[in-house]
């Protein structure tokens, strides 16, 4: 049927959508999410029907990515058919019915999703069942799979290739950055992309972003580790497993993921990871609440590294309070090379020196952890994570205290004596993004006490640097309100945890980042 | 923030959806699919965001839905801010979770979703999720009562309130337009609203509109039921129940019906219906399969009416062909009128004269098939409904042979002799289909044999009528392919049903008229 091509001169954010009145849809037996086929000239594409009620008949209106495929100008005639709706849909049916899919019908969604030829609304129910149903072993294969040959991938010549990743769900942690410049010190090639926050104070990404750019093209990451054998770069732009970026747009306002384990493992197989270490951050605050849990996902990633070709090793951590004392990318940065100096918080050096122990006895070495500590204490980690910062296009002499953080700040006290007896991750998450974080990036949250320590009545639990007094002030009254620090000098004498059905409706906290 | 308007002059089908660049997202904190509170004046509006690389900052984009609410011009400023997500997302993801719902939180979902609160995107997930894990009878109560509340009502002041519905299945079913006269005749309301196909070839509200306009309002009804005693017209336009539409949209490219119960249950209640049969055809090639099914689904229907106060008594119907010999929809009003002038197929005469019988029997009669067939038989019921055409704007006087059928027409002959063995229904919904019904309203099938005919080789077995000669072409093309009729003179001695994995894959017909 030959239609008026109406160009409306906006994006439709990615997607393939082309607006037929509900009249000229009805004449096309188009219902509303089917697909139409649009020709023009020699180019076709292949469009999501949206029915609006006013629309013009005979008149079918393209957004801008549509009407670039089809070169076409206001007003030109074009040909629109029902188009036959696209195999995978079936597979994302089938999966609805809870049937387990084969390699190549995953490998078909996972195309039709970077190609944009299945509508958000299928791939929510497509998410939503794998989150349901699960995912077998196999199928975590074929989707990792799927996405590494739906994207982009870097192959740096050499081997092995160091990775270490970490599944989320502490504030604070920002252990690559020092794992890293140990590895890449002691000759290893370490290329690590990282992620923004999503739901948290900071990403690694926005971290570094603080110390120098993070936004290379592969170009420069090839450069940057060819010189360094390293980098700490934004992996959001490098079309690595694009396919995971489209699935997170649709997971982030369902609070679901049920593609971690296909979605960490892609990103480290499309690098040319060989030896990866995965930290499992375990504790009921964290995103793995667990033992128990964190075992099964371990076991998990292992057996999925061995189906892609890949040593994988697991480290369950200690993920009952914030890790070091900083939290916010440039209060973080701060503490990062504060620790390469010398004077880091114990946690975060051992948890560092751990991490990179483990990738050096995975490729072979003895005494990994003592190693690592001794790359540490004897500064190579410094110069060599300065090495990088340089490549990448920082200031490599930067000092600790040049790094802009948030100067409104405000203290909270304890209000009684005691032990430190519980530290709610959540909460402490919660201020440190009232106060700005990761947006403002000097925004965030100083530790002054950790489990364990013995405080006095109105010494100082914990600072809030914020940007601008307005946020500082209610994240003030925030952190009044939620009281994250439990003090004590005996356990708790609350016995309910908590009641059903629920008296208010309390979204349950969702970490997308991974 | 404050950010300038810019009015798209499009609408978004309903949808409450404002465009940001993703930069001043950012600024504002806001991620695809976060919702945000956008104020002008005194009005409000909350708006789902979506992000667009190449929109200009510091601008919000406007469809028209947004624009009015806020009564706002191009370039005026207007408030931006990110607001939180609605209380029936946090249902929603409990749902996602396996959790059963309380009346009050699908009650929250419902009402969100008539008034657009949430995207298409988080009802995918919901209706997924309600498909895999299943309602409890609880919930689909509560369903069905939020459905009703959210929508008109219409009481006609008296009772008892008869009704009639088809769970949908079986191409040919035109029922409705028999029972409705039969029991208006006999003095009781009937009050009955129907649907267009969706992806059948004809729906009774299709049928009926070759007859008289079927589009009425609320009033018109009102009129028509008081003077006739029944009316059979559209519901699709009447906003009884219409969370329902908004589901359907999403259900329709997921091939999943989790709401069949409330939504029939739903539109019956909202017309006040007292006492309703509801007809499950059962048969390999229907909706439903087999009679544990159907005797399942009726127990559910039976339980759900007397939680809403309704008495439901429901019809197990053979299924396994077409009901009658017409299909598609001026084909079946002629069916139809035929039957009611005496000359109808006895399958039909038997399901309409047994399903008014019930209604009858269920306020009381004795002998209610007896009832019926009389009412049929005397010519009352062929007056009663020539008076609703006639109340709702028809022509009361049309002959059977009047109504407009295509008059290109081919036949399909038998290849062999035998007798018939199997009807493929879904078949001849496609051949029904692609001769161009439900749209061309003259176009579908006549069957010339049924099952257990015998027929002789070269004797018609069905014929195609279109209205178009290039349909009919493709609809007989694809009649020859499909060999909707299985002739035999012994059982069949094909054992394999089908093959798992499938060499080629194809779609699982699916049936959402209800």
């Amino acid at each position: 049927m030959e239609l008026t091509a109406e160009l409306l001169h906006i994006t439709a954010g990615g997607r393939r959508i082309a607006i037929l009145s509900e009249e000229t849809a009805s004449q096309l037996g188009v219902h509303s999410s089917d697909r139409i086929r649009i020709t023009h000239n020699k180019h076709e594409a292949i469009a999501i029907a949206n029915l609006a009620v006013h629309f013009p008949k005979n008149r079918v209106g393209l957004y801008e990515e549509i009407a670039e495929i089809l070169t076409v100008k206001e007003d030109e005639k074009i040909d629109v058919q029902l188009a036959q709706l696209p195999e995978s849909l079936s597979h994302v049916r089938a999966k609805v019915r809870g049937e387990r899919l084969r390699e190549t019908d995953i490998h078909k969604i996972v195309k039709d999703v970077v190609e944009r030829h299945l509508s958000e609304v299928e791939i929510a129910a497509f998410l939503t069942a794998l989150n349901i149903h699960g995912l077998s072993m196999s199928e975590n294969e074929a989707m990792s799979r799927a996405m590494v040959e739906t994207g982009k991938t870097i192959d740096f010549g050499k081997t092995p290739i160091l990775d270490k990743h970490s599944v989320g769900g502490i504030p604070g942690d920002k252990t690559s950055i020092l794992v890293v410049p140990i590895v890449a010190a002691a000759g290893f090639t370490i290329p690590k992309t990282s992620s923004r926050a999503i739901t948290s104070p900071a990403g690694t990404a926005d971290r570094m972003e603080t110390l120098c750019p993070v936004n290379l093209t592969i170009k420069e990451i090839r450069e940057t580790v060819n010189k360094t054998n390293g980098c700490l770069v934004w992996g959001g732009s490098l079309e690595l497993a694009p396919a995971d970026d489209l699935f997170i747009k649709v997971e982030y306002p369902l609070g679901i993921d049920p593609l971690l384990l296909p979605s960490i493992m892609s990103k480290k197989k499309a690098i040319g990871a060989t030896h990866v270490v995965i930290d499992i951050p375990t504790g009921s605050g964290a995103k793995i609440k667990t033992r128990t849990e964190a075992y099964l996902l371990a076991s998990d990633f292992v057996d999925l590294g061995k189906r892609l070709g890949m040593t994988i090793q697991c480290a369950l951590t200690f993920g009952e309070q914030p890790l070091g004392c900083a939290i916010g990318p440039a209060l973080e940065a701060r503490e990062a090379l504060e620790t390469l100096l010398g004077n880091g918080p114990p946690d975060l050096v051992d948890k560092a020196t751990t991490l990179a122990g483990m990738l050096f006895e995975m490729v072979g070495a003895k005494g990994g952890k003592r190693k690592a500590e001794g790359i540490l204490e004897s500064g190579k980690a410094d110069r060599k994570l300065r090495e990088i910062i340089q490549t990448q296009g920082g200031n490599p002499k930067v000092k600790p205290n040049e790094i802009r953080v948030g100067d409104e700040i405000a203290e909270v006290k304890a209000q009684q004596a005691g032990r430190v007896l519980w530290i709610s991750t959540e909460d402490i998450v919660q201020i440190a993004r009232e106060a700005g974080a990761p947006r403002e990036k000097g925004a965030g949250v100083v530790l002054k006490a950790k489990l364990g320590d013995a405080v006095r009545k109105g010494s100082v639990l914990f600072q809030i640097h914020a940007e601008r007094a307005g946020k500082l002030e209610s994240a003030f009254q925030l952190a009044e309100r939620l009281q994250p620090f439990v003090l004590s000098r005996k356990a708790e004498e609350r016995m309910l945890l908590d009641q059903v059905p629920a008296k208010v409706t309390r979204e349950k906290p969702f970490m997308l980042e991974r």
